[in-house]
């Protein structure tokens, strides 16, 4: 796996903590546009859920169908929108500090149906087991990383104009096909703090036994997904790209 | 907030009223395509609407996500096809007069279904309050004007040209899932125009009555989603654009 | 309406008819592409229309939305394919020599089922009027033939780089929109060929006594759209253009 | 169909087998990504396959919407995220040796329901006869590799820039509307490994029987796309674009 020489130059890696980033307007700036992309996030995609929880007549709902295209089609608008700002990604501390706050006021507007509804919590649902479901949120995560590696990857927009930088749009329908195989699992975690969020507030016996898997699950696959961009595909790329152009070397 | 030195200079804002326009046959072409693009939005979408309430049986109807659908590419494709004519934006005085006007043609050619089924007009659905209405009418709206612009940020575009400037997709997406959201809660306003001529034309107490939150929150709603873009995220891209280039400084 | 000095020179129009074309092998290809893509087009639109009316459990079905995809969808990628070879129209000529031959063909393989459920026939549904379906019928070619020529329009890719050339997929959406709009009314014609066709295989009375609407609409749809563009918007483009960028002359 | 002049040169073409690959890294990283990509293909079709097949609420479910769906969206990001790395094209082998194993993990870890409900085996359905379903794989797999190859070829990409070069959203929705006409069908093959591997994890008497459909339809649609583009519209381009640009000669 060495690698000698070199053809793109990595940009040096960004410290996890940086100092001086404190003193900066801009940096709370960032902070604001991550907290608003994660309260619209949530309000649209809970209050579809509740929607179509509330709709008693099964045919006039949006459907897991609509519940599906709700979340990944925020997902598409909102990395849209906030790309240039903040980086795009909906930060799980202030997904969880907003949840806990949000689902506390969706809690408060529609007190009565958010209890007896779930609230849009995780669980493993019946007829699922509990590795089933810890399956299904580790291949979610990764499904959903991995495209937003490869949406991403400088070296690969560097080099190869014929894939598409529309980053936003395959991101989105990552999120959507993830939804469409993953909701009659577990309702769809791949997001610790919306998975504790929910759980804070709803408060449920069963939904507090399965907690474990909404941090397991997604910690996994995340750390798999970064394992296999950063030693597989990253070098695969770069080596199957001088493979391609100087066949003899 | 200050900002001494700017790396991109705003273009000189736009008169509100500008006499010499009137003089010129372009401004006229210009309210033709906006009235054209109106006419259609509301004739595909209103038709789409009818068609769905008349079916009775209920599983071979369009269903909520067949109007979110509509709702969400009719304005991709509007806002695709007039964005180098007129800028696109289907215009609220437009909108109100044609909808009175076509209102009253749908009435005409379909008038018994019409009057039974409510013509399309917002009203707060039953099992949802006030204030929940009027804050899914700000929320829905904000996302709408957010992602518009976003989409049509002229500092972004020439800057981030990772940020694809495909403007009308994820706008049509915002629409769409913007009514996946709101339409089981208030059939979806987010335009003060389109509520109202449905009022007028349908002219029942309790659209009457709950007329007040299709003005207000489509108002609130766009106001803060142009204060936050103009306050926070335009002088946010500026400050973390020039962060990121000179971390020195 | 004048434009004495022009900023665009347009291509000279090419003839109705031209004899030198019949001539060239290449001419020949691009038949056998339109050919082709029309029959591609109707075995999969007419086999999901069958395998949707054949589904006995309604739910069970792809509905109304599906249909509305599956049009729309294939028009999304046929005139992607065929863009550079043949221009992507699919021939009405082609179309009828085609739907008549493989409606025999479908009708041959699925004989029972076509006959029983009219093997996609356009004719006015029950509970419209005569009118409400050739005005649905108008206005769904309008919507199909402005999105047409608004996205290749050359003088716009030419001068308005913002407006994103991806020209299949407004029109493949246009087509989505018109269906889900007119499917409950008409069954969607927007194409005199196809209905045409469909009716000489199925050769039912209320049919053909309903021919007329499916040529009479789209003509005069496409005329409008045609004259729209030609004299209104075009003309808009131009001199809104030489108005935003001068504005003092 | 002789070209003695050409305007592009087509790259040599690759040997079908080359032996200095086997010695490179590079080679066994590409192999990696198609194993994993093809991995999660079927992690998230065949788990949103169970969990529709699973709910008992007719109306609860995905429907089958929301499979066409899922297969074209795992298209279009597999597509997306590998086509830089390994191509991009599910190898068959690999799609073969790994429905096995996951298809026994798959059984192994919801038995109970694979076994009862079939396991998204393909077969012919009820009301359809062998031929039916014959032509619908051939067509099928024609739709799916004519788009395939109308997206990646280069003699278009390097002249017709109004060709948008957005490859893996139009392959998606050949495999979206591709399953929308054909599950109903056949069930969709379109993939004789896929076919292959799940008959021999369900080993159901009629799935065997029918088998022989699913190697035969997709071969005969890929050879008649190969020869149709090869020789029809690779030709026909190169031929009608030195037509346009040179009328006289």
């Amino acid at each position: 796996m060495e690698q000698p020489a070199k053809d793109y130059v990595d940009p040096p890696p960004a410290p996890l903590f940086n100092y001086g980033e404190f003193k900066r307007w801009s940096f709370y700036r960032a902070l604001v546009a991550e907290f608003v992309a994660t309260l619209l996030f949530l309000y649209v995609t809970v209050a579809t859920v509740i929607g179509h929880l509330k709709q008693t007549d099964a045919c006039g709902r949006v459907g897991l169908l609509g519940i599906a295209w709700v979340f990944g089609g925020m997902i598409f608008i909102l990395v849209y929108c906030t790309a240039g700002i903040s980086g795009g990604h909906i930060n799980p501390a202030v997904t969880l500090g907003l949840l806990v706050a949000t689902g506390e006021k969706v809690k408060a507007i529609m007190k009565h149906e958010y209890n007896r509804l779930g609230g849009g919590a995780n669980s493993v649902a019946v007829g699922y087991s509990k590795g089933t479901a810890l399956g299904a949120e580790i291949i979610g995560t990764f499904v959903l990383v991995y495209t937003v590696f490869s949406a991403t990857d400088p070296k690969r927009s560097a080099r190869d104009s014929h894939v598409p930088v529309l980053a936003p749009l395959p991101i989105g329908f990552a999120v959507f096909v993830v939804n469409l195989a993953t909701i009659p699992i577990t309702g769809t975690g791949i997001n610790p703090a919306r998975s504790f969020g929910a759980a804070v507030i709803y408060n449920h016996e069963k939904i507090c036994d399965d907690q474990w898997i909404f941090w397991v699950g997604p910690f996994i696959g995340a750390v798999i997904a970064a394992i296999y961009h950063q030693y597989i595909l990253r070098a695969s790329a770069k080596a199957l790209g001088s493979f391609r152009s100087n066949p003899v070397i």
